[in-house]
């Protein structure tokens, strides 16, 4: 049984008791959440590494960082590095989009690295054993690959099955076209054999292979704009509509389901684009890259990104991919993998405490108290990046020109810190008192 | 005249023709906001090598860099390197906050090197000169010190004259008090010396001094938050409120006036705030210091904060002080100063396209035509750092395993590359038509 199978039976599997345990939930709000498809746990047994880990509203806000290799760049060896680099960073997922040769060793080396789930895109492996000969591509091949990788231990897959040939002309007619890598070989394959989706076309055997090794679907965002300019637009809409109608599909073959969102979206798009994936798919758990709140800052991307993402979080995403700093450049190096994970988990927080997530403050309130007591460990122990935080403090103090005590810090100096002001004048008022 | 009077008079000065022009706005539309103190020009004409630049919501968002010296790092070559960073990287002002010995000579060679608009904290040098004693400030000095500073040349002050003494009781009893550093120095002066403000219980002769010389006021927000449980709580709203009071008593007398804002707020605050201080203090510029999002990320804090500000752009502000990844932690370099002005800067941008101001997404677009034409110089053209964005790609270039042509990038290859794969479905459509 699936988990969601589980959970509409009444039974409490044990990741889902792993996973109310981790997020201090109640174990039975969980799995109503997950009998109802708001929630849910993208665990294959088959990759016996893993630790489950819960998507959903109900829980903290998840990061996920994509990895991978190019057809030109990167190795095994590089991309097993940034898988670690991610894990420590942070990351709750991890997904491997490499292509080209020996995807599937490169696969295995990540499932059996990884104790975080792992998600792929199988149409990339796919297309990377056709040498890239998409109009040629059967569709009984990527069945065969989803079974393959499912088999193999992958515990979520990105499927691009509500990109239709009725949306592909609306898509041409934008300023980028379409961007999502997968989505592009979904609509040239359509285009060249003048054909419909053949996930969309095949889906309930798609959901058989899925369900029996309780893979999570997420549906992707074929049609996710690439430019502001193309944002919420009726290429955009019109597959988010047929995303719905798969969710519904899964939920009733017991399969998870979560589904991806955009992109490159105005700031002041965000609360809407949220609002209406999670009244269109029922509130299936919301898978957001970005979003992207404007085009003119490549080499600053993470940043850019994950001003959209904490918007995302606080009006619905419950999973954010990350951007990194190499977006529209390159592939990220390990560095760059750690600045993007970094940046979305500073997201996924604010978006938490914005939308009043129990319990998310605590962190910062504790933080708050180590700075007035100048307690600058506990103030390390409780950052997000505890040894970035602590080296740049450090390289203050040592080039202090003088001795350099712990109770303040060389932003303002010892005699022009407020902190130890506030500290006088509460003296003050207790003398006054 | 000051800007205002001038306006006020229907006359359009230089400085407005020369604001109007460079924003594309119509001049006419400018006097009326400046006549209105919707819009200031803060802009002394002793500052001899000053551009004028205009602040307001009809006009681009704006950003700040704050620069100067603590008591025990840097000092004047630092600064002035690093206010050459600071323009450089597009601030559109800067503030001089140092302390210590021989401010007045740091701020002169500030002065002289900057066609920023200029501004200080006056409190701080007047301070220093009594070598920290706060208790023994005569509030004769302080004045003396705004004066000399007007005739020095400063463009705009921020005064703590909004902070009274009913308010320090509650702001006491907040986690982390007052953060201020300007605000926590008038409060400990007011509770040693059991006296009101002295700022507001003078603001008559301050104004008399800033009008001669055409110095645009800050109100500084002593009781800013300084973590995110003190947001948006009694002292901080009690102090907005006098803040909209000193704001209507500039405007009768021709100062020109902007409002200075928090500080750390947690992202469903954000947009509260901005349209209560737009209320309470009659559409004059917000001034905004972040807001920080999350206490938890030190390291990252241009980040937390290009967050908040983002959210601000969008709601209210005009003008918006960057944060550093120095922050909480010491004084910024030269690098850090880059980073917190390119953050800043994609954060007023965002905004700008989020509440739609005319033509804001022109250049958004014209990116977005440059990558589907792989046309990479002229992305890099476009990007707000074109230097650190053409590295990072010529980086990926270098190391490539095989030449590398410029009709795609590495991220996804050129098998594999999304925008590639849209050029041919666009040329297959054409076929079919």
């Amino acid at each position: 049984m699936t988990q969601l199978e589980s959970a509409k039976n009444g039974i409490a599997t044990p990741e889902m008791k792993a996973v109310a345990s981790a997020e201090g939930i109640a174990l039975d709000s969980l799995v109503s959440a997950i009998a109802d498809g708001t929630a849910v746990i993208p665990f294959n047994p088959s990759h016996r590494s893993c630790s489950p880990v819960g998507v959903g509203r109900m829980m903290t806000t998840k990061v996920n960082a994509n990895l991978g290799r190019s057809v030109t760049h990167s190795g095994k060896g590089d991309e097993l590095e940034k898988l670690d680099v991610a894990v420590k960073a942070g990351a709750d997922f991890v997904m491997d989009l490499s292509v080209g040769e020996d995807v599937k060793s490169i696969r295995q080396g990540m499932l059996d690295a990884s104790a975080k789930p792992l998600g792929t895109v199988p149409v990339y492996e796919t297309i990377s054993r056709l040498k890239g000969d998409v109009p040629h591509m059967d569709p009984s091949l990527l069945l065969d690959v989803i079974r393959e990788q499912a088999e193999q231990g992958v515990d979520f897959m990105t499927l691009h099955a509500g990109l239709l040939l009725r949306d592909i002309p609306r898509a041409m007619g934008r300023k980028m076209g379409i961007v999502s890598r997968g989505g592009s070989i979904m609509a040239e394959w359509m285009m060249e054999n003048r054909a419909e989706n053949p996930l969309y076309e095949r889906w309930d055997e798609v959901m058989e292979i899925l369900a029996k090794h309780d893979v999570t679907v997420s549906l992707g965002d074929g049609m996710r704009p690439g430019c502001l300019a193309d944002a919420s637009d009726a290429a955009q809409f019109s597959e988010l509509d047929v995303l719905g109608e798969l969710v519904e599909r899964c939920r009733r073959r017991g399969v998870q389901v979560m589904v991806e969102g955009p992109g490159h979206v105005p700031f002041s798009q965000i609360q809407m684009n949220m609002e209406r994936e999670q009244k269109v798919c029922a509130g299936a758990p919301f898978y957001v890259l970005g979003p992207v709140v404007t085009d003119i800052a490549p080499g600053y991307d993470h940043i850019v990104s994950s001003i959209g993402a904490t918007a995302a979080a606080t009006y619905g995403a419950s999973l954010l991919c990350y951007v990194t700093p190499a977006e529209h450049l390159g592939l990220p190096d390990a560095k760059e993998v750690h600045e993007g994970v970094i940046a979305y988990r500073i997201a996924a927080h604010a978006g938490d405490v914005a939308r009043g997530l129990p319990g998310a403050r605590d962190r910062d309130d504790a933080m708050s108290d180590a700075r007035t007591a100048f307690d600058w460990d506990r103030q390390f122990s409780l950052a997000l990046d505890p040894a970035h935080a602590r080296e740049r403090w450090l390289r203050t103090r040592a080039n202090a020109d003088e001795a350099h005590s712990d109770d303040h810090c060389s932003m303002c100096g010892k005699e022009f810190c407020a902190v130890r002001t506030s500290r006088r004048i509460r003296e003050l008022m207790s003398r006054m008192a």
